[in-house]
């Protein structure tokens, strides 16, 4: 079968049927991580090598395994060597998402059909440069040429949210909404914890000298980044902590930080529950959706983290406990009745039984599937890991209620991942119908294709 | 292809071939949570709500996650308006064996094979009580109908028994055995602990005011046990727990609690090793079966643990390490010659290599599969979950030796479960002899049917 | 389909063309347990019995599971009982890698192609070892017949490595290489550890008094490997740990070793942790590989330890935590330049993707593919386990690096595995290109089976 073809990933009438309904739909990329000052900059693309390279590090990944010296991968080998050495790497991806999202950009923005490896780079370099040059490259003709509604991108509680509001007076035919990430006041433990507070304390106009004061600040930020129209909060942890603690206790650790001190892993996890439950709160208030990101292990080779600093492909997936705690803490605001709208994100593999069952214990009558279990992500965004959450989502809630994908990505190029979901999603369901453990219903499956792609995430967010 | 046809499953002839061999069989429930009251009082039921959403927490959890207001799941809503709640959920649950068993349902109890949603739900509540009040809706006509020679129900130590021995009066075409689980005798720690103490003080006509004494107290209630027929224990746990202890801790331990004082997690475990080493040598003594229920985190959420108590659909899954204390309490055991017939239940799915590998340290030539993996259980229950069960039992045992299905359920309409397990397990060996990785021998394949279906259970659990 | 028939694994044009290639590949065997003395005496095999049934603690699990009592698996039964008892049980093992590596070893080292049951076991007793007395079945010519080109043994560096010196010596078509494996030096709390210690002291004609002499005593004897042509380590862990101390920590905890006192788990921890930092700059140094077995939990059953002994079948799957101790102890390794060739086996098959991902943590373009995920391994060495970890590795990593497969064997017969694996990965692959989600190119596709099957070893391991 010819590589990528159109219906690669439909192997079923109902497939195909469901399949286009989806496609029919809107993107609406609800987590990405955009910069908000590139899309209002809407500088137009360099070359494919800046497209592709420039900041990519599942890609720079890819070609450290297959032995690429870092001088053609962040280093100052040129663009086209940096693409030729990828190029070459290709034929060792055997298996690996990244052969199809390359692949599947070159069809969808370049109409390039053929297959990317050495004896190819030259070609593709030379056509994918020459197209770009000619223009429809700049960040908001890929975002409508992709059918792009909205999209949400990933901020600090200090951001000035400049260019949301500089892109909201555009009047563009897609949103850029914000969304509210305070991962730097939960670590506490870090050494740019008080450089970060300093920026917020310049946010808010105020001192920050207590753990209340800490709680206050963050709040008027979710205030002001509710006001630009933001919907949702996000969050990084290894696993969700729950550790009790007192008000005094919290205003000695925050105390004892300020004047240099790193709390002991128990106190990290008293500042982190307690701050947590205070934003929590107020999500819930708010109507806020909560993005809870677990189980990466970050930063794991400090050679390269002092080389190129974080987030640069040298992160894995870590094994903590995560059920426990993570149980208490819902329960802890649930009994309150202060739970908002929760999306668990799971990466590693292992632990989707957990999440998928976690769901259910605090569901509610406020919408179909509040609890939500989060799309394939990071090191499972793969046919395998989007089946295997599916299934998991399927056999053990209400799959029809799924918000479905959001590409996480930093890249302009990465909405194909969306059509990438949508064939993995409804090859499933198509297969259970073939094999007769679905009802083959025509009306009623381009409904759960039509949900999962766009309507549920819609509603869930609020979007209008 | 038509939805759960005859041959859904089935995908090869051997598949095929095997299934009417293990469909001829009958229905050995060897583990269930009927109550034996239900059984022996026999009523009629009311109608297709009553028989679904009276006591399924499974439904109502599914119910939950699509966003169904509690009203219309445990509430005051009348039965059709709850019937019409779930109806509408249906389209929502593709991929959840839910979907799945309630078709079956209505396809062998009801003979209606059209799809239930929102548009049938109407006519189906109408059929299914037409049917209902025409009868043979009694509990003694759905075990008789299902096929089934004997169900297991599960009771604590403290019980009469008075209904087992009613219906053993009764001359019926089934048996109905005890078995035995002193779960509340083991969590020490629990409120719950010394009224259910008092209980089991009236159970044996005396004080128990020691753990000897305890011990001794439950000792007499296996020989009464005994006496009702019963040939099985099951314990529920979150792991099995290993801690030593001295005959004096235990003591000082048990008076505590008697005092009101709540023992600490390692005074927790050193009670519950030992009283389970007390316990389980006695089983193997009387050459009983002891199932090993493990990883289930229960009643996570407050708010409905106090509107509902527990076993109402507000439990997941857990992530407790299992190996290392559970290889040595079998080894505590097994050492002295004690290790009774074990069935390991495992409700985390990551933990399926773990058990199956943890069998083969302590099989013996008392029976073929002395040491069992249990059939894929609760969150589980489901195509993907018995799969990978039956996977992992044919890659690291043997598969031939599988004492096969058991309801676990509280509903008297559940036994299609044990049909969908056989096509299950049928259609997979068949996967395996159409890929030449497995000997088409149809005598062998029927007896391996058969065997799995119902042959091994009977031999395993001595039912006469 | 026939059983195990030519194509059997090979669904598509792509896999039976890629296999075609694999296949024509000599085996490199770059990790197993033959006992260098038996490969070097070359003695002939006695009968099918022996050569199965001697010191496979596969077949011997297995037996046990169908309930053979111990006098036909270890015990003093005849041959004969003990190869018929074995083959009584093969119809209860669907779907374990036993019943295919027995029939394809009847299948290629006996051209014997009837299904093994009790039915046919006389007769295959009799033609086998009719076979064997004809001739043909000695190491050496077992190791031939299979097209083996290399072998590496695994040795305690107290070893004499003298029959690897008499082998190199006799200018044979295979090589036989040693690895050095110092798991004893290293469990410093088992009671052998003082004994071993002596027949170390012997090695290196020195007394080892300290920590400091321990280690200057195993990189002699890595210097007296190398000389024999060794050209990798291996290590046999729970998990891999990492505990730092000081040099004064470690001689206090070495002397009081000395003195009879067993360290507590942290010393435990140090001491492994700093020993395995000597060791593994010493491997980068001399650009060896080195190999990481984690997470078996061995020795489970005390009254079968006391009777046959370690290594007899009573082993199973561990769960504790890898993640984070690794991820420390290889940056240790990295940050000072002295990371050698890593590969990392895992035997739970839920750490899948945390190995799959701490692989890139790693890499470098000293050689493509520096850090592999070594192929599934022992209770994984199935066809589930095999594709797992191939699509773990596809999805995470460069696939196209991948060294393959080794036994891990202690029998002349082992080697259809290798064709076994080579099936399997061909297979898989040619899934994806039948799928459209791999170019077929033939000519690529014949290049990834060559280097899968055997070039990438070869060069990883500086074959010659």
């Amino acid at each position: 079968m010819r590589y990528l073809n159109e219906d690669f990933l439909l192997t079923t009438p109902a497939a195909r049927e469901m399949f286009a309904a989806a496609n029919a739909q809107p993107i609406f990329d609800w987590h990405c991580h955009l910069p908000p000052r590139e899309i209002y900059e809407n500088a137009p693309a360099q070359d494919i090598a800046q497209l592709w390279l420039g900041a990519d590090h599942y890609k720079w990944r890819a070609m450290r395994s297959c032995g690429v010296p870092e001088e053609k991968i962040t280093g100052n080998a040129s663009g086209k060597e940096k693409f030729t050495a990828f190029a070459s790497c290709m034929p060792k991806l055997a298996g690996n998402p990244l052969h199809h999202w390359a692949h599947l950009e070159l069809q969808r923005y370049f109409s390039r059909f053929a297959v990317l490896d050495s004896s190819s780079a030259e070609e593709t370099w030379t056509a994918c440069n020459k197209q770009i040059s000619n223009g429809g490259f700049t960040p908001h003709e890929l975002i409508i040429k992709s059918n792009v509604c909205a999209v949400v991108t990933t901020d600090d509680p200090a951001d000035s949210l400049e260019y949301h509001a500089a892109l909201a007076k555009q009047n563009l035919p897609f949103k850029v909404l914000p969304a509210y990430r305070p991962d730097k006041a939960l670590y506490l433990d870090q050494a740019g914890f008080l450089p970060w507070l300093a920026q917020l304390e310049q946010a808010v106009g105020q001192p920050i000298k207590s753990f209340a004061a800490l709680c206050a600040a963050l709040l008027e930020r979710v205030a002001f980044f509710a006001r630009h129209g933001c919907r949702a909060s996000d969050h990084g942890l290894p696993y969700v902590p729950y550790a009790d603690s007192t008000p005094d206790e919290l205003e000695r650790i925050f105390a004892a930080r300020l004047a240099g001190e790193i709390p002991t892993p128990l106190q990290l996890e008293q500042h982190q529950t307690a701050l947590m439950q205070v934003l929590v709160a107020e999500y819930a208030a708010r109507g806020w959706a909560m993005e809870l990101h677990m189980s990466p292990m970050r930063a794991n080779n400090t050679r390269m983290l002092r080389q190129l600093g974080p987030d640069t492909g040298f992160d894995s997936i870590g094994d903590w406990p995560v059920a426990q705690p993570l149980s208490r803490f819902l329960d802890s605001m649930d009994v309150q009745g202060k739970l908002p709208r929760t999306i668990l994100f799971n990466l590693n593999p292992r632990d989707n039984y957990i999440l998928g069952t976690m769901l259910g214990n605090f569901q509610s009558d406020e919408i179909p599937g509040k609890m939500q279990f989060g799309p394939a992500w990071w090191f499972l965004d793969s046919i395998d890991g989007m089946r295997e959450q599916a299934k998991a989502l399927g056999n053990l809630g209400a799959l029809g209620t799924f918000i479905g994908m959001t590409t996480d990505s930093r890249s302009f190029l990465s909405y194909p991942r969306h059509e990438y979901f949508r064939r993995i999603f409804c090859g499933l369901v198509g297969e259970w119908v073939e094999q007769g453990l679905f009802p083959y219903d025509k009306t009623a499956l381009a409904k759960l294709a039509e949900d999962v792609a766009f309507g549920n995430a819609k509603n869930y967010f609020g979007l209008e």
